[in-house]
């Protein structure tokens, strides 16, 4: 871990240096290094045959975290395991990452600098800033925001905090693994949303090979089934419902490794399908997810993958942050 | 608890046979008779401090429940100790109590019909209808509605199910209480919402004096305050924000006894406290509580309730069938 860590501090090569994912003992150590941080999220125990889904299906409600998604776990674990400088941390993200970054270094008292493209929505830059982030707003595209970011860096030696692709932020992510292993032990499988693949390599790490990993993608992001068809991570055009959270235009490189080596199953959904899937958590569970949240509710609710009869399947819920106007109209 | 059973089927004589709330096995059995129509919701832990409430709190999410509230529970237990005639179950309740007897009704194969006043939402009575409930909408008020609902019984001979004030409906609700302790051992205190007091009474009932109990109302609807100050149940005028879950007219006869003998604590809230806790649960948790699920966390934000520094207090989060739009604007 150290070694990779060390790696990290130069940037996103980091995840090149060795992109076989965490192992289950840099997990436990994220989540001891997190722990003071994040909340223990629960899980829930769906009634059998729920929207007549077979199998035993427990939900982890990782929408309950800290700014409602999964990604406090990850920055947390990369900004504790490095040297900060005083210029503090950075990352490119309008959404979700850069929530997670913002809260992570404010919780750990460093400056954190959020780069964002024009087409944030107001919302999420004033909640960068109630969490005390400097917002740096340019460009059109996510991509200007990072190369931006990249610049920025050269200019402040802070240290880079990436969305998915750093040894340090997939086994932060790893801790949702470990915590839905304690609280619903005995797990055949686990369904889990795919963006850049963080948490997806994070908790299949955590698993290594015990459960079944459905990586569940929108149709319109396919990242991991692309790399996947072409032996290597490839770009993809990003589209839909859940760009917002789970348009990576590739998939990471440990992610990717990571599901090459434990035969992680890669599923798509439609738009229609999720847009259902939120629906119905809210319906029947007054859950508020977004639309890569739901992403992976929705493989089950559309029946893209279908458990056996008694198999035992865990779903990650790992993002929240939705107009509730667009779920209940 | 055979004797109330029997007593219980005459009607709403059942709670004055024997007010002293049900014991601990009674809210066991319960336990083992609902068990497998509800959801064991789960808990989670606010990190210190949050917005500023001292001691160690634990939420339990009793809002992702079926229906949305906890109702379902006393339900079932009243429904599931009783003879049911072919006629069915009977209650009259445009809300939480009605969907939560129109569900258990359904789950256990029997006929429901709710009475429900004109005043009763569109999107109420279409859900009431999708559980499968015979629905008579008659009269202005709520207790038009009621009295409709009595002179049917005399007509059906159906099984009524009373919102609180029925021991098998208060052993029922007291089977969150039981949740609680078994998922956050060692509470000092319990912070709960108070209508009719079903709730409040079946949890005090299951800690029986092993904790302190708050029991939490608006000031638009004091009923246990108001009778605990006149020394028995008193009618008090209902309104503000949270009448459509917490606003009964007059605390129930067991809720009230038993909040005397366990020496409950109650507070009030405003409508403001109650609306800034909907906003706080939704900002910092993604939990969308409606105005009565949230007043048991306005009490401890807006500071009318105040942990010492170790306390360790456990608070019920309700119901959640709210509009969201109502608490994101």
């Amino acid at each position: 871990m150290h070694d990779q860590v060390e790696a990290g501090e130069t940037g996103d090569d980091a995840a090149r240096a060795d992109p076989a994912g965490p192992g289950r003992e840099e997990i436990t150590a994220a989540a001891h290094r997190v722990a003071p941080y994040v909340r223990h999220t629960p899980v829930i125990a769906l009634e059998p045959a729920w929207r007549g889904v077979p199998g035993s299906v427990v939900l982890k409600l990782e929408l309950l975290q800290h700014t409602g998604s999964f990604k406090p776990r990850g920055a947390l674990n990369r900004i504790l395991d490095a040297a900060v400088p005083a210029s503090g941390v950075i990352a490119a993200s309008g959404g979700n990452h850069g929530l997670g970054v913002a809260y992570a270094a404010r919780a750990l008292g460093h400056r954190a600098e959020v780069f964002v493209p024009e087409t944030t929505s107001r919302v999420k830059i004033d909640r960068l800033h109630e969490l005390g982030a400097d917002v740096v707003v340019t460009g059109t595209y996510y991509a200007d925001a990072l190369s931006a970011s990249e610049r920025r860096v050269e200019e402040t030696g802070a240290l880079v905090v990436h969305a998915y692709d750093q040894p340090d932020v997939v086994a932060g992510q790893g801790t949702v693994g470990r915590e839905l292993d304690d609280d619903a032990p005995g797990l055949d499988t686990v369904v889990v949303a795919v963006g850049g693949g963080g948490l997806m390599a994070g908790i299949t790490s955590w698993f290594a090979g015990s459960v079944h990993v459905v990586a569940v993608e929108p149709e319109g992001a396919p990242t991991l089934h692309h790399a996947l068809a072409a032996g290597h991570p490839v770009d993809v055009d990003v589209a839909g419902l859940a760009a917002d959270s789970l348009g990576a235009r590739r998939i990471g490189s440990i992610a990717y490794a990571v599901a090459r080596r434990h035969r992680v199953e890669s599923v798509l959904v439609t738009d229609d399908a999720i847009a259902s899937a939120q629906r119905a958590l809210w319906t029947d569970l007054h859950v508020m997810a977004e639309p890569g949240g739901a992403a992976a509710v929705a493989a089950l609710v559309a029946g893209v993958y279908v458990p056996a009869g008694g198999e035992r399947v865990g779903v990650v819920v790992c993002g929240g942050n939705v107009d509730p106007a667009t779920v209940t109209r």
